[in-house]
């Protein structure tokens, strides 16, 4: 059985989704994140970092969604959640996932994140004030770029859209128009008819 | 033939080394960061998110790190850069490279990046002020955590080895003083003993 840690509405309703699609028995331990519950001893034992996800397996806890969602696709290769035999696509996969973690991720989280970077006020509401227009930007690019259709990776479904789906779902309170990503606003359409996404924001929402 | 664009000095250098490691037929291309080649149009032809490393391959670009690792590793399986047939294993060390790219480097990168996320000097001079400790924390986590000894995964040298080495060698220009990290020190020196890695080195020198 797996067992995954998160929070609502954070980066670990990719792995949630995943884990949904993927047939794997799991169920899910929810974290306070009101109550700094992520920073207590407990939680730090499974993840020291004090983030979610986690993902604790019979071997042992994983971290990190790009790491997590290749896990769950290569432990549910029926599922097809990436191309498992072609080192060149998955890598391309792997690139999309590892652009939304380092980049897109982090340029999100200077919104509410800023103090992990710098120790004065005035310097966390500066970054607040980019962090539309880095997201608008980041989008731009991955709709111009990456974004084939109707899935990320193309024809395919793949864990890569259970991630951009999550983190497409920040714009909006990231102070980013809709209207301007056409393609996002489908593809989050498309993700949101998907009978695992709903057991998943079901899952999430009844706090399970 | 595989084409690394690469600046000296960069995250690109563990793309590098890995593909030393590898046995596999590549060259490199250097970029001029200072001339900001990195931003025109030939380059962003071939990485249209201006950044390196990029690996171009017969079939096409690939970009970022953790990705660019793994495929490496996954082209060129009798090197034994990453435990392939091991799912678990496998998510252990994308765990760690995912770590390295999205909260290690991205650390670094206030030092000098600070325009991607804040437009004004003070805001840029207060990120900088908060990079050493940052970097600091995260190397003492690597150190309880993570580095196994003698290589990240343990017994096995892997990509991730190369990585720590790229982001490790940043450590005092970031204000980081090494004698409080001995297992990473350790490390370094270990790294630099190693044929591929010198070749590397000496082939960033060349700027070949
Ligand atoms: N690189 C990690 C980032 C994990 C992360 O930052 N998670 C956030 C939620 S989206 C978190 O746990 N924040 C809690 C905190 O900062 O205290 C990943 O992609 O899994
Ligand atoms: N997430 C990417 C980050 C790549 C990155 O930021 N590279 C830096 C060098 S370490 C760069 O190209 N910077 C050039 C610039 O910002 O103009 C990866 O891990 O490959």
């Amino acid at each position: 059985m797996l067992t995954l840690y998160y929070a609502p509405k954070t980066c670990a309703r990719a792995s949630h989704i995943a884990l949904a699609e993927s047939g794997l028995p799991y169920r899910t331990q929810r974290l306070n994140f009101a109550e700094g519950e992520q920073r207590q001893p407990a939680y730090l034992a499974i993840n020291p970092k004090g983030r979610v996800p986690a993902l604790v397996t019979e071997r042992g806890a994983l971290t990190e969604t790009p790491a997590i969602l290749a896990f769950i696709a290569q432990s549910a290769p029926q599922a097809r959640l990436a191309p498992l035999d072609d080192a060149f696509a998955f890598a391309e996969l792997q690139a999309f996932n590892s652009y939304l973690c380092s980049t897109v991720h982090v340029a999100h989280a200077h919104r509410f994140r800023g103090a992990r970077w710098a120790d004065d006020k005035s310097a966390h509401e500066s970054m607040q004030r980019k962090v539309a227009s880095n997201m608008r930007e980041c989008f731009e690019l991955i709709e111009a770029q990456m974004l084939r259709g109707p899935w990320v990776m193309g024809a395919q479904y793949s864990v890569a859209d259970a991630y951009l789906f999550t983190i497409a779902g920040w714009l909006e309170g990231d102070g980013v128009d809709l209207a301007g990503l056409p393609a996002t606003r489908d593809h989050m359409e498309r993700m949101a008819q998907r009978p695992a996404v709903r057991q998943a924001l079901a899952e999430e929402a009844a706090g399970a």
